[in-house]
C-alpha cells in the first residue's frame, strides 16, 4: 500500500488534523520523464507551509484542495533508468508528501549520507541552515559587539543565527517559549542570554535587563506582541531581519499593532522581509560554510523527529504549539 | 529691536501658536569666539521640527522650554572679524529663530545668490533636497519602468523625489492633499499620476487604477493610512523609503494600524528609515548634482514663501495643514 496526504480543506484561523487527507495512491512505475523511483525517508515540516494552506497570494503557489502537500523531502532511490542516480542513493527534492513516487532527475539533488546524518539537508545543510545565514549576514549585517535578538529562537532557523552570531563576537539573547528551549540555547549552543516569553509578565522589563546597551540586528521569526517590545529597544542604524511571522500566519484578521515607521525612521533603521531563494545563486557558497563549520565544531546542532508517515500533519501543527527544538522532522 | 521666539510649552498633540513665545532679545555683538553678527533673511519650517517640540527620544535633541527654536536659516552678514566672511556675505547655518544674532564662522556655510536664490539652499539645495536625492537613489534605487509613488508629493522633499524618478524613466505616482498640488505635479513636475487623498473615498481603489504594475519603490513623507493602502500595492523586492510620518507627528497615542511585517515577507520587501544626515560624507556630491540638473532645466521648483519674523510659528502650523506648495519659508 502507497498512501498520500492531500490537503482536504482550507483552514481558517489555526489548522486542524481535519484539513488533511490520507488517501492511497497508486504504486509508482517509471516513465519517460520521471527516470526514478523514490521511498520517501525524512520529510520537512515548516512554518511557511501554513502559508501554501491559504489561497491568499504570498512568495509561493498555494497548495490546491484535493491535492498533495508538498515540501522537502529525503528520498531513497529504488529504480532509477538514469546514470546519475541509482538504487540506493539518497537525494533531496520538492516532493508531495508520498510514500513511494516517481521523479523528474532534474528536480532532485543528490545528499551524501557519509557527510551529515540525511536529515540535516533539510535543516542546517538545507532550507533553514541557508535562511539563517543569508538572514543573517546579508541583511543583519551582525558586528563584534553588537547585540541580536532572535525570536523563536530555539527553531531551525534561530538556532544556527544564534551561533553564527556569537562567532561574529555579539552579544546573543534568545527568546523562545519554554525553559527547555532557553537552557538549550545557553548550555549547548552557547547563546548569552534567553528569555521565555511564557514566563515573562513584562517583555521590555526582561528585555531591558539582557540589552543593556540596546538592539541592533532583531532576527524576527514570530512577530506580535514580542517584535513590539524588541522594536522599542532598537539602536540607530538597527537592521530587523522578518524571517518569519509565526505568530501571524493563523490570524483570521488582518492583524493591528504599534506602527513600526516612526520607530525606523527615529532610528534610520531597516526592516527587510526575504525568502532564501531570493539567494538561490549563493546556496553553494551557503552550504560549504555552514558544512566547514559543522565539521569544526563551530555550529551545533540538534533536530526533533517523529516517526510515521500517518503523523506528519499532527507534526506540522505542533509547529504552532512550539513542541520541535531545532528542526522538525518525520521519519519514514 | 530685536526679537526671538522661544518655545514656551511643549504641545500636545497638534501644536498651537501658544507654544511659542516671541520675545525681545538683545542687540549681538561680536565676541572672540563668535566672529560674524548676521541678520535673518529666510527661515526654514519643517516638519521634522514637530518632533523636537517634545522631549521624546530622536535623532536630534529636543528644544528646550524657554529657549529658542532652531532650525535652517539664511543671514546676511552685517559685521565680521574673520577674514573669511565679509558684510554682505550670506551663509547657511543651524541657527536659533532670531532676528539678529552672533555665531561662530565655522559653523557656517556661505551660499552664493549668484548662482541660485536664497531661499534654495534651505530646499532643493540644501536639506530637503539632499533628503530628497540620497533616500531615492540609495534606499529607494528606482529603475526604469518602476512605479514609484510618493505621498506628501508636491512638499519641498517629494516634488524634487518625483522629478529625479522621472529623469530615472520610472512611472511616478504622486499622492497630495489639493488639486492645485495635483495639477503643480502634473503640469509643472511631469508626475505621471496623481491622487488627491481629500477627495477620494477609496485610495486603493484609486491606487489600483494608477499603479497596474504594483508599487516598487514608496516613498514615504506622509505615514498612516495612506500608507496603508499603498503597501498593499508592493511588488517583489520592493523598497519602502521612510522619510516622514508627518501625519504620526501630532499622535498623543502610540499609533496603531496594519502590521507591515506579514506583507514585507511575503514580497521580500525592504522598509528603510533615514535621515539626511546619514548621508553628510555624500553632501558634496548630492549638491553639486542638484545643481548641475537644476541648472540644465532637469528640475524645476517652487517654494512657499511667507514674510515677517512674527509669522514663523503660523507658518510652521501651516504644514501640517498641508498650505505649502513646495519648500516653506519665511522671509525677513
Amino acid at each position: 500500500m502507497n498512501r498520500q496526504i492531500l490537503l482536504k480543506s482550507r483552514p481558517i484561523g489555526m489548522p486542524t488534523e481535519d484539513n488533511f487527507e490520507i488517501t492511497d495512491a497508486p504504486e509508482p512505475k517509471l516513465t519517460q520523464d520521471d527516470g526514478v523511483i523514490l521511498e520517501s525517508r525524512f520529510i520537512s515540516v515548516d512554518p511557511y507551509m501554513r502559508g501554501r494552506m491559504s489561497d491568499a497570494k504570498s512568495y509561493v503557489p498555494p497548495y490546491q484542495v484535493g491535492e498533495p502537500i508538498s515540501g522537502g523531502i529525503i528520498a531513497e532511490v529504488l529504480e532509477s533508468n538514469d546514470e546519475s542516480l541509482k538504487a540506493g542513493d539518497f537525494v533531496l527534492g520538492n516532493l508531495p508528501w508520498t510514500e513511494r513516487q516517481t521523479a523528474k532527475v532534474d528536480t532532485l539533488k543528490k545528499v551524501d549520507d557519509s557527510l551529515a546524518p540525511l536529515g540535516y539537508y533539510l535543516g542546517i545543510l538545507g532550507m533553514p541552515g541557508l535562511t539563517a545565514y543569508f538572514g543573517l549576514l546579508d541583511i543583519g549585517r551582525p558586528e563584534a559587539g553588537e547585540t541580536v535578538v532572535i525570536s523563536g529562537a530555539s527553531g531551525a532557523v534561530g538556532s544556527v543565527v544564534g551561533q553564527i552570531a556569537k562567532m561574529k563576537g555579539c552579544h546573543v539573547v534568545g527568546i523562545a517559549g519554554s525553559d527547555e528551549k532557553i537552557r538549550y540555547m545557553i548550555d549547548e549552543l552557547n547563546f548569552d542570554e534567553g528569555i521565555n516569553y511564557h514566563k515573562t509578565s513584562d517583555m521590555q522589563q526582561s528585555l531591558d535587563v539582557v540589552c543593556p546597551y540596546g538592539v541592533d540586528v532583531y532576527f524576527d521569526n514570530v512577530g506580535g506582541e514580542i517584535s513590539d517590545a524588541v522594536l522599542t529597544f532598537i539602536n540607530n542604524e538597527a537592521r530587523i531581519v522578518i524571517c518569519g511571522q509565526i505568530s501571524m500566519y493563523n490570524a483570521t484578521e488582518q492583524p493591528v499593532g504599534p506602527r513600526p515607521q516612526t520607530l525606523l525612521l527615529k532610528r534610520s533603521a531597516l526592516m527587510q522581509g526575504f525568502i532564501v531563494r531570493d539567494y538561490a545563486d549563493r546556496f553553494d557558497e551557503g552550504i560549504k560554510t555552514l558544512a566547514k563549520w559543522l565539521k569544526e565544531g563551530k555550529l551545533t546542532y540538534r533536530q526533533t523527529v517523529t516517526h510515521g508517515f500517518e503523523n506528519l500533519p499532527k507534526a506540522f501543527l505542533g509547529l504552532f504549539k512550539g513542541e520541535n527544538i531545532g528542526k522538525y522532522l518525520v521519519e519514514l
